[in-house]
């Protein structure tokens, strides 16, 4: 078998200079995304356009090696981290690919898969515009890692998760055949291959283009921050105030332990008193923010609901999302990491959930802080993490797993809108049947017959669901 | 090879009594949809339960007889005729299969694929919830054809097609096994076969259940229809009200032969001076839709509306809609028959294009009339047919053809919401290259890998493009 040095040198006589990197260094900065999982990659390739990319897809074929496509590296269930492989892929970088043009009389983006979310964003709004799914890493992540997770955000009770937003795809496949999924391409008919490869993370290929919708901004927009005397009491309001026929475009739930954080490190006001303090915004036309407002206070009032700030001018909105926005800087103030969980529980379950979340972290020693998208019960417990302490690995993954098996208990979901990765990919086995596993697995060789894109990822094999109790971290990628 | 008749046979033994028809005359009665083509089946399968279907399917598996799922037969595009296959497949009416349980709390509606698209609608109604997709068949239409078709209707401008409102589907494939696909189910995550099974047209098998969101009934309605004095100018409206950030829930555009046709029969007071009648609806709180309502009056006086009625009561709502709903109806009293088309062209080109479907059917000496969803392009343009008249055949499929490639030549889809079936089959020769097709069949073999559900329908074979001009009618399927 060839060794990976002599992969690394066949790559590079392969390739234009300035795409690849496989230096010591290079290597061990990529080894991770935002999950806490590590793996070396091969080498780096970090392609200029989609010409460089077809050349590593095409030495990639030649040489049989698998590759890892990756964005901003702001996944939280390794998604883009290359272990879980028989050998170690090529990871390829898609940033530089970023060019972007907006069409503001269709009202769509066409963009590269490097394009930085908060960037098409703004390039939109220049045209009363916008791009609706805003993960919160939205000022880093990219449109690629967007559409590989089908990705949500705080909008997203509003306005759908990614797929919703995605016209079509352009898919190089692991062999270097080009596709065009969706909308306005031939392909549209026939089976809607555009929903399956969105969400598909990258084991389909790479996405190297998209057309993306973009929604008029509203008119108006009012944001409303209020008190509650107890978590329960703000989860029963959040579905008060969806029963009275109100959609907020936003509903972001923090508990007491996030709240105090946040104030400590950014000075937004918010009630450091409070249990839960709810975030709500409504858009629309002004009178029917003013009515939806009216509305949603009442209802959240008869759930206990006090303190309540409203803003509706950009300037004082920012400052009211900033208690919010500020969680991740809030965090890397008092603690070097943290691990980021992503499950769905029924929201009649929120507040039950959240107590066995706190219940889970306590019994193993972690801090842990809740802030999530409480209108489609999407639960992101943050556990705060000092990887000096003593037995930490231990401590998170047993907590990690609790979580991911209350989820489970509670009829939701083991994964929100991050994507199942190589860190969840097991716990498939605990909630699908082999027949459901194998016609998983027949689709996904029906769009990469060689298995040469992102293996390892998203679905467990047979094998290793007859074998294994289920872990979240594959031998010898941890840390 | 075994006879038809002995395998008509064995399946009577197998079956339980009342399940089978297999008279000619059934075998006539079920050759049929509401598209122009037909084909005889082997039999007809109608089970009362899932029980009874999985006998069947297990008895077609034995006998290796392809099977075609049946709604309510409304298809327009031959998805539902039983032609397309190298031998007599076996048509299985899944109407029987109709319980239907609502979840008000969870604002969810449980169904068997036969329980009629407006029953539901109704029973929702009755807990201040509806089923968001209305096809304009909705009186008896099932929503597994609207699962098959991925059917859309006057109201999906605001709310989408029906893949946006199926949490769930359970489906039976040919081999007898069950899976559950979507939210809520341990399938949810990989791969999204829930959206990919929403609109396959039955050839991954059979949607035995579906769990539908509902959503709440808007407070206020208000419905307006408004003349113009050309086509074009409807449809510069129609952009004009969309680009004035008003989301009207529907946009039906009539012409001036539509308008004449149904005022004859249903005298529902529209305009029949005017060469084109747009009707609009608005929903939401009360303020914003009386906002929306004169900011949509407006930009549509802009481009020429006038004569505007309002009608805001559930009453003259229903006859204001009354105009729009009773175009089947007045068509059955001029001729006996119609040919309905269903083709996407961009907004843009909403005008160049009805002018060119009314010179199409001009060319062919066919009566056309035009009745459509205008917010999305869909065009529906209807020839009046008399099958009596001299080559109508061959009129209406040159007609037909025409219609379909004005729509891939203005960068449109030609399909909307009604599938491909077989009628447009071989069109996919012409918008798709054979690696795409073949990529389309290696998913579709994943999904059905015996090829016994639904065969020869939404995807051409490598070799029918090979072979042959792309025809509206497989050979012998005709009339």
């Amino acid at each position: 078998m060839t060794s990976d040095d002599q992969l690394r040198a066949a790559l590079h006589a392969a390739l234009p200079e300035g795409v690849l990197e496989s230096s010591p260094y290079a290597r061990a900065m990529y080894r991770r995304d935002a999950s806490i999982l590590k793996a070396e990659p091969l080498a780096v390739a970090l392609p200029h356009d989609l010409q460089e990319l077809r050349q590593v897809v095409s030495v990639c074929r030649s040489l049989q090696i698998s590759m890892v496509p990756r964005g901003a590296g702001t996944g939280i269930a390794a998604g883009a981290v290359p272990g879980g492989a028989p050998r170690p892929p090529l990871v390829v970088g898609l940033q530089r690919i970023d060019y972007l043009t907006v069409d503001p009389e269709q009202r769509t983006a066409r963009v590269g898969p490097g394009v930085v979310n908060l960037e098409l964003d703004r390039q939109a709004n220049r045209h009363g515009l916008r791009f609706a799914p805003d993960p919160s890493s939205q000022i880093s992540c990219t449109i690629g890692g967007n559409i590989a997770t089908n990705a949500g955000g705080a909008h997203c009770l509003a306005y759908g998760v990614t797929s919703q937003h995605v016209l079509s795809v352009d898919l190089l496949d692991a062999e270097g055949e080009l596709h065009r999924f969706g909308v306005g391409s031939p392909e549209n008919n026939g089976y809607d291959l555009r929903g399956l490869t969105v969400g598909s993370e990258g084991t389909f290929g790479f996405v190297v283009e998209a057309v993306l919708q973009l929604l008029p901004l509203p008119p108006a927009v009012e944001t409303m921050v209020i008190s509650f005397p107890t978590i329960g009491a703000a989860a029963e309001a959040v579905t008060a105030v969806l029963n009275a026929r109100c959609l907020p475009a936003a509903m972001e739930l923090m508990d007491r332990g996030a709240v105090a954080l946040t104030e400590a490190y950014a000075q937004a006001g918010w009630d450091t008193d409070a249990a839960a303090v709810l975030l709500l915004e409504f858009e629309g036309l002004p009178h029917q923010v003013t009515d939806e407002v009216a509305v949603a206070l009442a209802a959240a009032r008869r759930y206990g609901g006090h303190n309540e700030r409203l803003a509706s001018d950009p300037t004082r909105r920012a400052e009211l999302w900033k208690g919010r926005k500020a969680v991740a800087g809030a965090i890397a103030k008092v603690v070097p990491d943290y691990y980021l969980h992503d499950v769905v529980v029924p929201r009649s379950q929120l507040a039950r959930s959240l107590e066995q979340v706190l219940a889970i972290a306590a019994e193993q020693r972690l801090r842990v802080i809740n802030v999530f998208h409480a209108g489609d019960g999407n639960l992101h417990p943050l556990l705060l993490i000092d990887r000096t302490e003593p037995d930490i690995e231990g401590r998170l993954l047993a907590a990690g797993r609790a979580i991911i098996e209350l989820a489970i208990a509670a009829g939701g979901s083991l994964t929100g809108e991050h994507g199942v990765g190589l860190e969840k990919r097991d716990f498939l086995c605990e909630v699908m049947e082999p027949e459901e596993l194998e016609l998983q697995w027949r689709v996904r060789e029906a769009m990469d017959p060689t298995g040469r894109a992102n293996p390892g990822k998203v679905l467990p094999t047979p094998h290793s669901c007859a074998d294994l109790t289920p872990s979240l971290v594959p031998a010898g990628a941890w840390l």
